[in-house]
């Protein structure tokens, strides 16, 4: 049954908040996606340019956006909420009961600036991401967790893209160099291997200018799917 | 020169932000700890409990508080701003300016609420975390990237407070089972090997009753210390 959902979670849920570490079982899918037919609720899409946004993103936002004209590449769209649920306190908690997804729960420019580009045919994502001065490190640079979060972001979509739900099992991460905050830098991710459920992902992490090789990384993804072996 | 200054540095300056990935070159830090001897700055220790902290985490506070009366243990302070000028917006950038360490970038309960005790003799470091909702990864479970860098942190302190300031070239972990969003959860960290600049740092992260291992890991931290080879 959970197959025959699968574009329509791949787009309502998995990318809402089913990348990032472990993943609920797969029954657990199901409340996102009925909540999601509510026509009332409206998040938006934040792989869109704001203006927080330095000219290097844009720029390669605009080439990437010309390349998914022939259909070879497609943008990523992301959210900050997984339900209507999550967008509004509930009485019991109040405020603190509001859920985002972490990689989108910053307001725009302070954390987590990023837009994802897939590539279905060469089953690879590539993200140009801006980290804002909330995700600082060490002074004037770049966290090495959040670099971890969107390196587990990259490699998840880049599974979840192939139309399964997974979870993160392992993330193996070099740091190579610092990485300035507020820089953009690239990140490449794409299946290396498929064995039955395990989806064996690495990534790179590399300046604009591919000069500089931040980090590189190996994940393993497990698909949820209950038919897989 | 830097070796005599190890312990002030570890106070003000490592543990305000030097841990986290990459780190910068061994010269940089030495404008924290001058804008630290500024004596107007109070930046507010977030180690300490806030009205977000569930029973639970402040139970092992206090335990924990109990243990660190016969030096035993000690308490980790930490903070949000690395140095006064990233806690106001300078005239170039506005409000985008203002910098903040990612693991303390929140408003109290939304996101990393956490206290580490070290123990000197055992090299080992007790992190206990409580993620809130803006780290949710799959609905209603915390996202990986935000276990990534609690361990992160935990194994970089671990490091810290040897007295050398690190940074972290690898990450490897496995995430073993999924963590509640808002759960308290336990991460061990301690020293494995020391080889030269080399620290071989290990981690698991239990619930409390110590009956759920959700994730293990290991992390390499490099001294920056340059009489060390």
């Amino acid at each position: 049954m959970l197959r025959s959902c699968a574009p329509r979670l791949r787009t309502l849920g998995a990318l809402r908040g089913l990348t990032g570490g472990a993943r609920p079982a797969v029954g657990d899918a199901g409340p996102a996606l009925r909540l999601f037919s509510s026509e009332k609720f409206i998040d938006k899409d934040r792989s869109l340019p704001n203006p927080s946004w330095s000219k290097e993103i844009r720029l390669l936002f605009d080439q990437f956006m010309k390349k998914c004209e022939d259909g070879s590449w497609k943008r990523v769209p992301s959210y900050r909420y997984i339900s209507p649920q999550d967008s509004k306190p509930t009485k019991e908690e109040g405020q603190m009961s509001r859920a985002r997804i972490f990689s989108r729960s910053y307001d725009d420019g302070l954390g987590f600036e990023f837009v994802m580009f897939h590539n279905d045919v060469e089953k690879r994502t590539v993200c140009f991401f801006q980290g804002g001065p909330h995700l600082q490190g060490p002074s004037g640079l770049l966290h090495g967790g959040a670099l971890a979060t969107m390196i587990d972001v990259t490699g998840g979509v880049t599974a979840v893209m192939t139309g399964e739900f997974v979870m993160t099992a392992n993330l193996n991460i070099n740091f190579k160099r610092p990485i300035p905050l507020g820089s953009v830098i690239v990140i490449n991710s794409q299946i290396d291997k498929v064995e039955g459920r395990k989806f064996f992902v690495s990534c790179d992490v590399q300046s604009v200018d591919e000069k500089t090789l931040y980090s590189n990384a190996t994940g393993l993804f497990i698909s949820l799917d209950p038919e897989k072996k």
